[in-house]
Formats: C-alpha cells, structure tokens, sequence
C-alpha cells in the first residue's frame, strides 16, 4: 500500500482504552500501516491489527514533556510521508479532544501532505458511560462541557472554572487529578453547592478501571488516601448519582481492586458511592 | 446466540453517519443480534451487518413526536428481552449524548434486563472534525460544550447561553437549527463577539455533507436562503477558523452541492466561508 510519491497520514483516535471501541476505519487504516507511530495511552493490544512488516514508534509523552516532543511527531510524520509510506498516528480517544490533532493537521497541511482525521469515541463521553454515568440526562442535564485540567500557564490561558459552574449541568475534566484540589476550589468560590456528586474513574474502559465517588466540598481529601493516579478523569454534576442503578460495566468486570475502593467508600460517612 | 432465560439488551452508539466510524464493538452487536431497533438518524448500511433472520423494526422518531414514543421503545426493548433475545438499540452518535440512553438503560436496569452501554463515535466531536474543525486547540480552546438546541420548555431546563458565551471556547450544538435565531440572539445578548465564527454542517460525515460558515451576527439571515434542514450541527467559536486550512474530508469528496454552497458564500461579502 505504499505510494508512489507521497504517502498519507491518518490521525487516528484509538477510543479509550477499550479496544474494541476502535472504529473499523481505525482498524483498517492500522492494518495497512507502514508506520505507527503511537501514544503512552493507547491500548497495546491494538498493534495487533499492524501488519508484520509495520514501524511501530512509540511517541507518547509522560507529564511534563516539553513542547519539542510535538514539533518532534510533526516532523517525524512528515519525514515518513515523504518517503511514501502510509503513516498511522494513533491517540487515545479521539484526536481533536485534546488530542493535539489540530496542531498535527496544520502541520501536514503547511506542507501539502495528504491526511485525514479518523475520529474515535471520546474519553470523555465513554469512561463516564463506563461507570455507569451519562453525561447528558434528560430529567438533569442538557449541556456537558468538556475540559482539561492540566493547564494553568498554557497560552490558551485558563479554563474559567467559576463560569463554568453557572452554565453547563455536566464538566468531564480531563487530565485534572494533579489540580483536583485547586479546581474544586475554584468551584465551591465559583458557587458550585458543596454537595455536588463527583466521580473521578481511573484507567477507563479497561479491565482495571476504579471508581471513586464523592462530592465537591470531600473529593480532593478523599482522593489522597486512594492512590488514584493518571490517567483519571473526572465528573462533575447529578448525572453521577445515575450511578447507582447503572453500573452495568462494573457488574461485569467485578474487579478485586474497585470492588475494595467501592467498599472503603461505603465506609466512609462523608461520602456516597452511588 | 439466544439466551435461554433472559435475553440482553445493547445500547448501541452508531457513530454520526459514516458507516466506518461504527465500533468493532458495535459491529459484533449487529451481528449477533436477534433484533434491532434502530433510530432515524442510523445510516441504514449498517443494517448490513446483521443476520438474514434479525427483525429490524425502525423506531426513528421525527421532530414534533410524543414522548409516549419513548415509553414504547422501552417497552418493546424489556419485551424482547423477555422473550430471550439479543436486542440491540442502535442510535446516531453515541447513545448518552442527547441520545435518551440514560432513561433506556434506567428502565431495563428497574426491570432486571441485562444490558451493556456500546459508546460510539459523537456527532458532536466528528462532525466538526469532517468540516475540518478541531472542538479543541491548544491555541484557542480549552473548553468545548455539548448541549441542545431544541428544548426551551423541557423539564431540564433552558441551556444557559448568556453564561455559555463567557464559560467556554468552543460551544457545539445538536438539533439547533429551528431555533438558531432565537439562540444567536441569546449569544450576543450575553455578551457574545459579533464576529465570533459559527459553522453549521448538515448531515455531517455523509457524503452529502454540506457546511456553511458566517458569524454569529449573520448566520441567522443567511441561512434562510441556503435551505438547510436536519441532521444540522452548530458550532460556535474560534475554532472555525481552522476550517480555511483542515478541510480534509471536503477536498477528497468534493460534493456538488458543498461546492455551490461554499462558491454561494464567497459571493457574499458579509460572511466569511473560512
């Protein structure tokens, strides 16, 4: 599949974790891959689908990476698109939500390299989904914003957290377990009741996936006996409270290690697991 | 694949119209399901997918429909699940985005029916991205909501656009488009740039995909001349620009209609077919 001149790039969203939420065109596009180049929280499993032959470059970024690692992927994507190769960029979830698809888009376009987007299923919409939470609800929620929560000094300037209380119903936080503790804060400040459910779920979608539910006002001291570490996202809103009749994905699995955090919350007075 | 008690149910994210963006996951529900019950906005190639012997019973609603439809979409899925079948609720986008799958699962899960959430790729995410907007950008948006255009007397409440407008970066709305007068207005009540860039997209990731870009202050005239109907998504916010450069989907499908469409807007010096 290689081509004559130049090749192609697909920015693929490998879906969260789950692999059988890749889509089929995702799958396609990574069995006829030349080259993969892929990040930290991409399921592993999914180069399977690569052919045997297939350059598999891990480019994932641990926190506090510098912004060369980027300009980095861009002209690696480049590179391999002008030796004619068809190239896969695979990211977890989807690659416009966060994904810096968009910066690896502009890139390819500069330079007249042939691309197209493969979209995945979001983090954001599915982890919730995963334990048991909607993120829209007709009887309680009707906008969900979608935000990140590791930028503080970013040049996209800060998400605006006060705001944000008074105008969506639902806000999935992504990578804000570092900020856990300043973001619930600037909630309570921006009005947000105190009672407010909160769910932060780590490792979505995957067998190992833990849940932690608690409310605005105890989350970030609750969370510091827990050991939750990244990737954990995190919901904010009554949508969470559908938790306790819709788990259905934690019925399944019955992991050892959730099973305990559920029982350790049920343990605890100043919190609810739903 | 009968069950011999109970059945189960699938809740099924279609994706937002390309049959490629459709999960492996949701895929092998198609397969293996005794029944379908699939919404209007479903592309019906996907029904493709399923046994020569699946009964396939269309439960689509159109705009102005009853809420008792819903009631009688639950019914039919606990139903068939009685009777031992695998059902699949196969539904446009992902099916708790707007998608009513919340209620659906709360209605089984009060009745004991087995079920699973399938996650799909959101309209609200793809769609963009096929018009070559990134929902989110390092350089211009942090933020990204989802919220509904077509509820002003819902139980749920109004979505709130005057707090929208300073809260977040990229606002995408689902089933706006009767009220996008209304809802521009609101926008700029609320303090909202008149020259905040707003794309809609009809029937987006279709072949048939047709885009028209202008502002906030001027998409509600121009629209009236340019007959859009639904499927139409709204997206409001900087983020738009990028389209001058992404149009990735559009250059390789080339529709007639998108390129009258997009020739009609460049003849119109107050809006800006970026």
């Amino acid at each position: 599949m290689t081509a004559n001149i130049l090749g192609k790039v697909f920015l693929v969203g490998a879906g969260p974790g789950d692999p059988e939420l890749l889509t089929l065109k995702g799958k396609r596009c990574l069995e006829s891959a030349d080259v993969i180049l892929y990040d930290e929280l991409v399921n592993r499993e999914l180069m399977g689908y690569a052919a045997k032959d297939a350059e598999l470059i891990h480019v994932g970024k641990k926190a506090g990476a510098h912004c060369a690692d980027q300009r980095e992927i861009e002209t690696l994507l480049i590179q391999k698109a002008r030796e004619g190769k068809i190239v896969v960029r695979l990211k977890g979830g989807d690659p416009f939500v966060f994904g810096r698809g968009g910066e690896e888009a502009e890139a390819l376009s500069a330079m007249g390299i042939p691309y197209e987007i493969v979209p995945g299923v979001s983090s954001a919409i599915a982890v919730p989904a995963y334990a048991g939470i909607p993120v829209t609800h007709r009887s309680c929620a009707s906008s969900v914003a979608i935000v990140t929560g590791h930028r503080a000094t970013d040049s996209c300037g800060e998400v605006r957290w006060r705001d944000l209380v008074r105008s969506v119903d639902t806000i999935v936080i992504l990578m804000g377990l570092q900020n856990l503790r300043e973001i619930t804060r600037q909630l309570l400040n921006g009005g947000c009741e105190p009672g407010r459910p909160v769910a932060l779920i780590q490792s979505g979608t995957r067998p190992s996936q833990r849940t932690l539910v608690a409310t605005v006002a105890t989350i970030a001291d609750l969370v510091e006996g827990a050991g939750f570490k990244s990737p954990t996202l995190i919901v904010v809103g009554e949508v969470v409270n559908f938790r306790s009749r819709l788990q259905w994905r934690e019925s399944i699995i019955c992991d050892d290690t959730m099973v305990a955090g559920c029982e350790a919350l049920e343990a605890t007075p100043w919190t609810h697991c739903v």
